[in-house]
């Protein structure tokens, strides 16, 4: 028997609604189960061609912007940045909102840059304004940042960082420094305007808001961000992650043909295809999706409200619409939730951020769990978390 | 419906002989197809528990070495190596047998390596002897090696190593030198026997004779590499491959817990686990493996030769039993022969080493192909190669 994506349907599991790895369709799911091809064939060139620029469309950003699909986890993104854009001893400003902000900081260093950081209170996000008064004081003292980078979602916290006010705070005071935006957990789910808000580099992973397996790390960079690594003096440096292996190859496949530095992981760039197809030519509109995602975010956090819980986010405004992260009442413990919604099929995630790791939880709620009402994810989200307080004793006040 | 292995069958495809990715059984492909888990999750934990475990079993590791399983591709593994056991000015030898070890000295020297190399003439390798007389050499110039690497199966021209006795020279002239062997197209088709060989380090990937799609990193390191590394006065030279994020993370998993550095490829992994189960607990036996992969191997170079047709590797003793390389006549270019095999459903592959690009072409026989005879994939072989020569109108001389 051959399947198709009328016939495939996946095991039957706990609903997945951590802040990623996500629920994935059956359609997408089969396409991981494709047939080995070879990376070379004509037929997997189109795929990775086809990829390649739909990545491009789900980000507003120009074909002269070059993606980078590459087999890793998110993590090595900021490898694809630390190692072709920074040289040694380079200064780095990075826009720090949590867990991640210290971690790309920690990859930053690892290549030789000097980085500088603005920090965040927890549950706050760096503000536009927090960061002109850096970057006037940072040019008052002539210090010029050779990148900028900024956490969109934290994954830690569940804050969103403004990036388009921000981006615009940099043009204005720093515009020579490329801005990065560690989109890992906002691709696909939170709405970004790479050409108009002036971006030089994405970066993101396959299992967020692209609703694929675990496994890409995929980035797309600007002209200018090209540029700045063509002109750089010292080789890049990592191997994996250098664009002088990797730049032939994309370019190679977003022409039509193939070329070799690594093997592509063929299925997942197939899987990604579909989701992809999904995303952007089928209804909702990406807007829309974007709206879905807000909708879902906004009835899950009204849930919250309403059985009088915070939310790591302090300002509302200021709050990511894939994830929602909850301070638990005293004397509740964030296994003892996780526990019960597991008992009732829901799989959430305990806390990250270091500070306050056994105080919170979060719950994810991106790609289909947020636009496809037929699912019903947000209603068991919904009606699961209230049940799960009252079975733990806890009443709103 | 739900779908058990009974029931799913893979999409109809051309047969996939190229050396990797090869063809991979419905099972597996039905593990990687599995709906979304947490990365922490307790049944997502045994999965991976289960699955560096039994990566050291088909290397015959001791269950004191350290495996690795990472979201990536091979050449992943030169970075995992040289980011973690070289520091800046050190001095490594690699032995050269073709395209792989250029790129591996590459990498070497992205980390700042000191490179010296063996090199083996087109379709030779580097030979015991060659190895003892350049250590001796060294060793009267008072040169240290910190690392030797060995390509086990150069996939460029399909020579294979004698990594036993290359491993055996190297204990007796250089025994401080860690034995680093490029497994990428021979674990799981040929032997390899780490504790036995005194291995330090033998990296690979998913998609060659591990029988799974692309987008794993597989590694095994020695206690005596471990200890190199922890011993190291300079960080690691990268970020995603340093073993100081991916050491508790693995150990962690090994010990039936969660870590996280970046988020792994789960499904790839469940994939994974399903080949590796299919490998070492049915039959044949891990032993049996290697003899059929030599018994397909035997037949596809006897039709070769029975074509008067030459083979890349010189020495029949030192030819893979994965794969194939083969001259062709005069007057008969790669694509020709690729197209012939082509129309008749076969997929082989052209030429990859520099020197020789566009008079070879190259066959796999990894894994399902080489394994199960039922499946007909080495009859298919010979009877289309042979098909398609006459169609090119060459006669054996």
């Amino acid at each position: 028997m051959t399947l198709s994506n009328a016939t495939f349907k996946q095991n039957p599991h706990s609903l997945l609604v951590v802040p990623g790895p996500i629920e994935v369709s059956d359609a997408v799911l089969l396409s991981n189960a494709s047939a080995s091809v070879s990376h070379v064939s004509p037929d997997f060139v189109q795929i990775f061609k086809k990829t390649l620029s739909m990545i491009l469309e789900v980000l507003y950003a120009p074909q002269t912007a070059q993606p980078f699909v590459i087999a890793g986890s998110g993590t090595l993104g900021w490898d694809l940045t630390a190692a072709n854009l920074i040289e040694q001893g380079e200064l780095a400003l990075v826009l720090n909102n949590g867990y991640f902000g210290d971690s790309f900081q920690d990859c930053l260093e690892t290549y030789g840059a000097t980085v500088e950081k603005v920090q965040a209170q927890l549950g706050h996000t760096v503000t536009p304004d927090q960061l002109a008064t850096h970057l006037e004081k940072a040019k008052s003292e002539k210090k010029s940042y050779k990148l900028i980078t900024i956490t969109h979602c934290d994954t830690s916290t569940g804050v969103l960082a403004d990036a388009k006010a921000l981006a615009e705070v940099i043009q204005k005071h720093s515009p020579q420094s490329l801005i990065i935006l560690d989109a890992v957990c906002s691709v696909a789910s939170e709405e970004i305007r790479f050409e108009k808000w002036g971006l030089d580099m994405v970066l993101t992973a396959s299992q967020k808001g692209l609703g694929c397996p675990p496994g890409l790390c995929i980035c797309v960079a600007s002209e200018r961000a090209i540029k700045v690594f063509e002109e750089r003096k010292s080789r890049p440096g990592s191997y994996y992650a250098s664009w002088k292996k990797w730049l032939p190859v994309m370019k190679a496949y977003q022409s039509g043909s193939a070329a070799y530095f690594a093997t592509p992981p063929t299925n997942l760039i197939t899987a990604l295809l579909t989701s992809l197809d999904s995303i952007l030519k089928s209804s909702p509109s990406l807007e829309e999706r974007f709206e879905l995602h807000k909708k879902s975010s906004d009835r899950i956090k009204k849930a919250v409200d309403g059985l009088g819980l915070k939310q790591v986010p302090v300002n509302p405004g200021s709050s990511a619409h894939g994830m929602t992260a909850v301070y638990l009442p005293d004397g509740i413990t964030p296994a003892e939730v996780v526990g019960k919604m597991s008992a009732k099929g829901l799989v959430i995630a305990g806390g990250l951020h270091k500070d306050v790791k056994d105080r919170y939880i979060r719950i994810g709620h991106m790609g289909i769990t947020a636009v496809d009402k037929e699912r019903g994810d947000v209603d068991r989200i919904v009606q699961s978390l209230n049940e799960s307080f009252k079975d733990l004793g806890f009443q709103a006040s």
